[in-house]
């Protein structure tokens, strides 16, 4: 590979593909000074050549035929900017197969085809890069592959979904309810026509198999994640926490220990002191907890077309280095061992909880008793509202198995000094 | 190098030393399957062979002669961990000038002879790393020269002492004098016998400059930074500071703007709702501004025996990955050009001032115009405690050059209705 430049064939110019094509027209002299050579986009795959677009291009860059792109024997490295699975799975595993090197932004294909990506990548020792494909423009992936190598990672914890945390962020300012907010957020472009993999938790699920495949060295996988998403928090429960010193935030959560995975996307109280709890409105960050190291975060913007292209730009450039070596390929699949994952049933955490009870003596210690009998113990029982003969309870547990708490919830449900068991919400982030 | 191993040579055993040994001790399998070969330490320097040491470590593997190290043709890596200019200097280059691979924890070395260091390493193609010479464990060197190297980076600012962080947010919780808080953190370790390379801001100063070096492309040195320390930050500036809306934190702050580079550490007010600001006690926190990742901010233990291990040996593991592919030298100093260092006096920002003025009519309006006729605009005044025939003032300027408020200041403090200029103390951190 002695040629003058790196040439590089951009699938798709939508946000991000504009977004690379932007920052590496802007910083095109510190970028090949930094790699030594320049680095050229020789073709496009757009779906539309004659769509107007909100970047200078050459419109000879430009096809509509995938293959030009993958049959150009001077394409060094495939930047995969389309998202979605297909036909973005078929065009990348081919690229690779081919020899090429790819940079993907695309967290669906990495956190479900993650496997068969990097058995291709390691058949022709290529470079995969896909640091994009996690919190943006924030940098995770390589600080936990390289910087962080010499810890054992004991847990990483996240606020990987801006939308959800635009949404939490304005209910807990403003007060309101989530359908309002997200209605709200619709109408500003932060959250999509069909909100679904956002409020429902599949796209940070997305996100955080593929950070506990990395941290953990393991294969997670979307379907591996315990899923909630933030449809039924309620202000309520928003201003609740916040008289109970906590936030609530989704949270990306992936544990190892004793050689077993945990990974699960919730909504979570967490403790106002804790770091993740400044985070708000669309910004991202991920805290990571490694033997060595301790508690470490990053913190960013983790979408838009800029702080993306930022990160597949940095891929780019890695490849360029590796290339100019003859050393693509140099760190690949971190995947080296297959680790139990945890059924939820299994996980111990805290959690608050709602319930709606009769207004009268007792009522109380026979709950509390179904929850003794379960092994679940409770840290604090406030009182909230009441209205005529019921009185609304909230109930902080303790550390507790979520099987036993579900078990007892099944029995607490049938009481009949209990109207009804409002919202459950696990407690994380607080010390004891 | 197709050994079975990577073979270390420490220079030195004291804190850092030490966590090194335990790091690669426990995490010992894990790095191996990372790396493809086990990293093995081979020698130790050590002052003192009989001195009793906090982790297990095998006799035969300490020396008190450094040519034990340098002269063995076996070791890989030398790791650098003993600290100060001399002899650590002469052995880092001897090292490199034997075309040994160097991993170092040495701001001081850094800051002030990168230079010599990086010519060395580029004559041998050898890797030297430094990830823990600023903030210990945070990645950010790597992250600065990978994963943002798509960026023109445009500002880093960090709070990157952990002994003046604990100090002044002890005085801002407490409410307590600066002096009682350092015996305080000196009896609890956080502060050093002599205090003065943190106090002082001298420890801050080389760990800008080596950031600033990073993030511009461009040698900066401990002696192009403008540095002042706390000692006379006082608990009515914290006080003040609050009630506008601001906390007070000692700042490394690096800026570029048209190829011309600011540097410098001092105290500053950022506002509370600042990132930076709830970074508190002995932590470290970097926050960088690049044109396309926008704000990014990297968050940690910035100091202590294993958060710096785990730096040390991340470089460590990707020495170990270079040495298996011939590839050591893989990315060599990025300082390209030389750029202009703007002089203090040329430096806008808003500032913080107290004056303790005669009560009176008029003695604002006479003060005001001096300011106005030096072009410093004031953005808010705010009249404190009166005694007797005194009153304090404190002000915030609108964005002003340094030089223009200094000369203004030394009008205002010949002025007969002035008794004094109390703390000056640049505003940061905050828009418009």
């Amino acid at each position: 590979m002695s040629k003058d430049s790196v040439q590089i064939g951009l699938l798709g110019l939508g946000t991000v593909g504009t977004g690379v094509l932007k920052v590496l027209t802007q910083n095109s002299s510190d970028i090949e000074q930094k790699v030594g050579k320049k680095i050229e986009v020789k073709k496009i795959l757009v779906r539309d050549i004659n769509k107007p677009r909100r970047v200078e291009v050459d419109p000879s860059l430009l096809t509509t035929e995938v293959q030009d792109i993958l049959e150009d024997e001077d394409i060094d490295i495939v930047v995969e900017v389309m998202g979605g699975i297909e036909p973005a799975k078929d065009y990348v595993l081919e690229a690779l197969h081919r020899g090429k090197n790819v940079v993907t932004a695309n967290k669906d294909l990495l956190a479900e085809y993650g496997k068969e990506l990097f058995e291709a990548s390691a058949e022709h020792s290529s470079d995969l890069f896909f640091e994009a494909s996690v919190a943006g423009g924030i940098p995770i992936i390589r600080p936990l592959k390289e910087c962080l190598a010499g810890n054992r990672i004991e847990e990483v914890m996240g606020i990987i979904n801006g939308t959800t945390n635009y949404i939490l962020t304005k209910m807990t300012t403003e007060g309101s309810d989530f359908e309002e907010v997200l209605k709200q957020a619709q109408e500003l472009g932060y959250a999509e026509a069909d909100p679904t993999a956002d409020v429902k938790g599949y796209d940070a699920a997305r996100k955080i198999a593929i950070l506990a495949s990395i941290a953990f060295g393991t294969r997670v996988t979307f379907r591996d994640v315990y899923v909630e998403g933030i449809t039924e928090i309620s202000r309520e429960d928003i201003e609740y926490a916040r008289e109970l010193g906590y936030v609530i935030k989704l949270l990306g959560i992936a544990r190892e220990k004793d050689g077993v995975v945990e990974v699960r996307v919730h909504p979570a109280l967490i403790p106002v002191c804790h770091p993740l709890a400044a985070v708000n409105d669309v910004f991202n960050a991920v805290f990571v907890r490694g033997d060595a190291v301790g508690e470490a975060m990053f913190y960013g913007r983790g979408a838009g077309e800029l702080p993306t292209a930022s990160a597949v730009v940095g891929d780019i450039i890695e490849v360029a280095r590796d290339l100019n070596l003859g050393v693509t390929g140099r760190i690949a699949c971190t995947c080296f061992t297959q680790k139990r994952i945890k059924p939820i049933g299994e996980v111990e955490t805290k959690f608050y909880l709602r319930l709606k009870v009769k207004d009268q003596p007792g009522v109380l210690a026979g709950i509390a008793s179904v929850f003794g009998n379960m092994d679940v113990s409770l840290a604090s029982v406030i009182q909230k509202r009441r209205e005529e003969d019921w009185a609304e309870i909230v109930l902080i547990t303790h550390q507790v198995q979520e099987k036993n708490l579900r078990d007892a919830l099944t029995i607490i449900r049938n009481l009949s000094t209990v109207d009804s068991v409002g919202n459950v919400i696990r407690v994380e982030g607080s010390e004891d």
